[in-house]
């Protein structure tokens, strides 16, 4: 027969844009690999410039980026480098993002909105992105935004493991913040086998992070409440949220969540509230500034560093990417 | 100069398919128009055939379907409307489903699940549909699964309005039947200005349709309930929470739900339960079978024919489509 | 070097959708290999549900579906399935509908008609299939429709070899049942070295399945006659065609064709004909209440288990997807 | 409100390539209208180079070009006259080809074949083609290889109304030159109302154009043979399908085919046959040297006039594209 | 016949993010149209929020962001920009950069690089621009890379008007500061009827903006030379430049260019340097810090609000677009 | 588990047309290989046939063309390989074109052009291409055309290396025969060590390949001038600049460059020019009629060759595709 054979091998890289180096080093250590050597600055007026230092021909790339501020810089940063591994011939790329920037805009509150996680997700699928990973999701359902498998993990098994020493369960609330969560929170109980609650408040559409916070339902008077969320930015509603459980008699309130965006003024209402203990993961960076006495940190680079392998070797943990299951 | 000119002129057609023509007819009665007659047959093998009687040629294209059973045929059939609504130069072509069939399917609950609801939403793009219009979608997300514009109107107005003559405020809770509709129930609440609860339950997903009833969180006793959801399909929910609720010390319990699938043994649970009206939309076809005496149907015919003439005639009645805003 | 090194590897799984299962069985015994376990089921309002119980990353995946009755319901299955695939990361996905449904409608007969052969093929790519497989598509044309490669099994050589032990090519004639078979009619003559006729008749294009006979073109008087198609449907073609040969003095009517959709009333046409004998392939399932004593059904298992061999394995038996060459 | 009105209008443009301006010219006389000046010339190394002399901007844009030798320098001509239409902000694009090159490519006959008729249509659909125009397609079946609304025309009408007062259908039979053809000179014989016939033979499918004529099957002793095709190329086929004709006591044999390609040595066979009479259209060029006494030509150009025109004007003249309806 | 009728109407919108909203004004009241309010605003996180306080159904949409500082924010804002017209069913989105951000990554100068020009230009396309208009593109080039009609405007003949009355032709030569603007060095010598010069350089790949100049290529001795670029960012290349020309004799430099970035030096390199002025345009905004003694700047707005006016309209003033034929 | 396993290996397999088979061979013997056999032939009417005459499933395609004249024909036949391979099941498919044709129109030079080598690349990508391998591009913003990995091969070092022996830097300038190449004969100068110049004139939009030659900017009196360029085609540019270089004093004119495109009357003007020595590849064919004394060339197949192995083999010797780093 005409042509050369040769036999196949499959050769896995790992990028990282420059929001949080610190995460993707954590998770290459995991894996017991070096990173690819990429250089990435920016030009005077703010562009971007990318460039990997050796051959990715043929790589299964994985691309980390935090989507942390300034939030448009690394996610367009994250959107040049899949460009360039690309044209770079990299024969299946995917976008890590443990937090997925923009999922709170994932439909129209009212019209004439755009729906700008469905935006990212086309972003880079145009960009070149073959798939995505995500660390929970704001909701499920940005899964089917992108046109490409997403490999969604949970961190609720990490926090919930590092809480479930520290609570009696017959003395605990699994409480959501608001009624968004409340499914959130049924899963939560489920885990840690406790009643569920919620705050039933009203957020006013046209005003960010500004909330009035109505009444608790459900039973929270003399027991602990574990205040759940996927994401903690200004702080202000979680912080309310503890407020009027302590007003209806908790006698603790911790508080979990997955990624600790922590916008300003979030440390402040955090440091100042009654809440007890805040845990949340590695998922977005935390500067000195960010962090507090009541706050724990616990890592999702170990679950990030499984996923790749999974994805990289055609693996089936699904416990991994279904968590509870 | 070169060619010819001619003024400008817009044109809309309307299309329904087989599976509920009541409800189109009723639609066009409100715009004051003719349907466009069109033939429809399914040949002996059950192959779809469509052909339209009038040319479509340059029409702002309006093609209705309720995804009832059997669903996956309706479905078909207004796929192949659509293409053959582009294959004759339609200019624009809205696909209106009252019911957005399969939204439910709308995120991988676990792995190596399909997002049907999202494959729905590209299927019609592929077809040509220019534009979705849907009553009530299962979640907001799923507007962000289609790649154009969604028109997304809410049926709680009407719903609501028929309600609020019937019931005391001070003597009422809006209920959520389990924890996935509590944003719902929170809309409902601030519509009918009442309190919240819901019910605390756990849903297996290997089994459709059956569910673990928990129990009450919010205040119900010696309350008027009104249970509320986006759809009633077998009604197995829906009556566990009523009778919940009347364990709890409700003295009524009523339901509003928008999308009455009524699925067996959707009727004959709901005859006989102890809910005192059930309030739905004839956004789904309810055949003599389905009806019973304390199932009040009210029309979303002239919801629908409004947004209708929104559309072609590019108008902005924003609150139409936002509802509570 | 950065990054990490394995070999590759090549993994094919092998599916199959409720409609005929028994086939799918079949294919996978002459593979000898195990189907990948799936989970498949309708909710109570007719949407379907899929989930696979193994890992199928990376795998080179064929899904098996045969468009059989209710036929869209089969389709949207097999659609689904493919959406799973996908996003369950596959590596390759391949379509196998023995019977390709909808592919009558492959062209437009008059204005303002579907192309639904074509709208099939974009539903499957849109769905995440990248080839197709399929056996005696009713056009070859039909390949084109796909954008991806199309393997077009033929199954002539399978009946061919059946009937040709029983014919005398010299007292023998294959005749068409209608001139748009002429065609297929010459490549069976060809096959059987025998001479070629065929029935003029016209289809009234409103009314499916009824044809007006009218006059048999070529020699078929004290002959024995082959009448072949690539489908029997209502068998009201093929029986007015055997119908017109006897008149015409033919001897002898035997019928050969691939896909046996015996849709009412074809069973009892064929059962009161004069024809002696039906041979056709399990492309399509034949329960009980379809067969009878003149027909005889040919297995095309091991003609679809050689040619997923082939295109898993990158062969080239050339012979096997040209049949006559 | 913001912005700025305007009323809408309409604005039809007519462009045609180089290949055979003199219909393009006819058609614009049907239309009474200015074809808009375009500059079109080969650079020295053969590379075309094209521009308008007016502004496209906004209009309805319809390009013809004819699809004669150098076949694959005036497909590329009106590729490149499409991009400069969709880069200058034309509205839409109709192209023209009264005959579809590459046609007969349709289907992969054999392994590892093209199928270059969809590649054509796809490589329109890139450059930027909204629409496609044709005359009497190969098969009907290209009509769904492009992703749009296909105008399909028909020539026979033409042809057949000429026909008409020539022939006494009792004295008449219509042949088709191979069994491909079978279905469409049924078409003819319905529409003048006499029986038919074809020839039986085989092509060898390695070398083009050449035949193996068999046998002709049907009655034609006696009777004047009217012999039809799609097309005319090399005119091997239909001259010994003549010859067959009168060796089988045919008392004369005329000739009708929609596209005179009239590939060397067509003119030489036909001239020297014992044909009495051609007839075809002007949908390709015909220079002198391809005329000859027994040739008559009819003109297209009012049926692509009216098809322009109820293109542009969103008409309904079905029967112009359909024919026989 | 069926449907409903309506006279056409053409809507025009104009929207501006918040990257320059002073040129947009101007622009607007070059049109003598208001601005469509437009809410935008960040989210603690930096999340950016749209919603247009008007309906834009229907509407001829033009969306103007500038591409200064900080550059992938305002980028972002545009896309978020465009996704909620299209999902608000503007009709037609053109999309106004008077700077292309990331033009100057028009290519891989190396191996690995991205090409963000032209994922600019996709992305734009993916969010649901239909039309690109941008001022001098850094190469034309890019007007290649988006899928779509571009509107590329001149601004020469605005600068070059303003130095016409200043220079005489006879003492004058035009200069480009390296050997990537030689030719437009040429279009503007063309102009103002001078002779053409150039300095040679070479550019470090690694390190932006930092240059090794050469030589002088030309006659500058005892002339006023005209250096001229498409933009000044750190003003780095073009002082050495003014530099070199002193040195060679040069007895007055001038610089003309049509974007300001003024990146940090810019400002004080020319402030400090021999350069006698700077002419630029606002197509950037230029902050007071940014503005100094002989710096002019001229206003583009009435050549953009012209160039809406054509493409509303459907014009042909293609001196517009041409500049200098 | 279920399926069937199997080690993975690659196929590289290469196909060439039929415009300069003789490069083909070439690159074949240094990449010791045979060359996959193709049938290619042209029907009566120039309508092209191609197939593969091996199995080509699953293979690493490489596909060459020269686009020499006549071009179109030569295009029009790779883009049909290409789709032959796509449907074939090839699993990755690079077209290699040393020449790029249309490179020239690469952008807009004046309105309702069109950018046809935009229209190549997207072409070639719709017919099936994953990657482009092209040497020396008229402009390197050309790869941005292309929606994939571009291989961007430069033949400077295989034409300066032959040069540099030739020539002493202290009495060479390179020479520009424009102002667009100022930038290539930098690149030239860098390597060789020389200083540069260049010709100053105007080119006649409306008439090809003519222009008005107007000075030389840059020193040339009393040195050997190498006149460089990316293309020779009708030589008038080059002969005219040639001239002009020995009016201003030189002593001696080379030519270098890539492609010899030598459309008449080149040959002709080059060997009756002062030029004493043309260097150019065999990047397109020279036949006997186009070679002269004075001509050299030299070969880019070991080029190719090597490239060919390191995008089969995933290599990185980035220095190959680079060129000057």
């Amino acid at each position: 027969m005409s042509g050369m054979k040769a036999t196949g091998e499959k050769n896995m890289m790992f990028f990282s844009g420059r929001a949080y180096p610190e995460l993707a080093e954590e998770i290459a250590a995991n894996l017991g690999i070096e990173m690819t050597p990429t250089r990435l600055h920016d030009f005077a007026n703010g562009e971007i410039y990318a460039r990997y230092l050796e051959s990715v021909r043929g790589c299964d790339a994985f691309v980390i980026q935090s989507h942390t501020a300034p939030i448009n810089q690394w996610i367009m940063e994250q959107l040049i480098m899949v460009d360039a591994l690309k044209r770079a011939s990299a024969k299946r790329i995917t976008v890590i993002m443990p937090f997925f920037g923009y999922a709170r805009q994932d439909k129209k509150g009212r019209g004439r909105e755009p729906i700008t996680a469905r935006l990212m997700a086309d972003l880079f699928k145009t960009a070149g992105a073959d798939r995505l990973m995500s660390v929970d999701l704001h909701t499920s359902q940005i899964q089917g935004f992108f046109d490409g498998p997403v490999d969604h993990l949970f961190a609720m098994p990490v926090l919930a493991s590092y809480l479930r020493d520290k609570l009696d369960p017959e003395q605990t609330t699994v409480v959501s913040p608001d009624t968004g969560r409340v499914r959130l929170a049924e899963r939560w109980a489920d885990t840690l086998n406790t009643p569920v609650a919620f705050i039933h408040k009203r957020r006013d559409l046209d005003v960010a992070n500004q909330v009035k916070v109505h009444e608790v339902v459900g039973r929270v008077r003399g027991r602990t409440c574990v205040l759940i969320d996927d994401m903690i930015d200004t702080a202000g509603t979680i912080t309310k949220a503890a407020e009027a459980l302590y007003e209806q008699g908790a006698t603790n309130v911790l508080v979990a969540a997955t990624h600790a965006v922590f916008s300003s003024p979030a440390v402040d209402r955090l440091k100042n509230s009654r809440i007890s203990e805040v845990v949340v993961t590695n998922s977005l960076p935390l500067t000195e500034d960010k962090r507090f006495d009541k706050l724990t940190v616990l890592s999702i680079a170990p679950l990030i560093a499984r996923a790749i392998t999974e994805v990289f070797s055609d693996g089936s943990v699904t416990s991994l990417f279904e968590g509870d299951s």
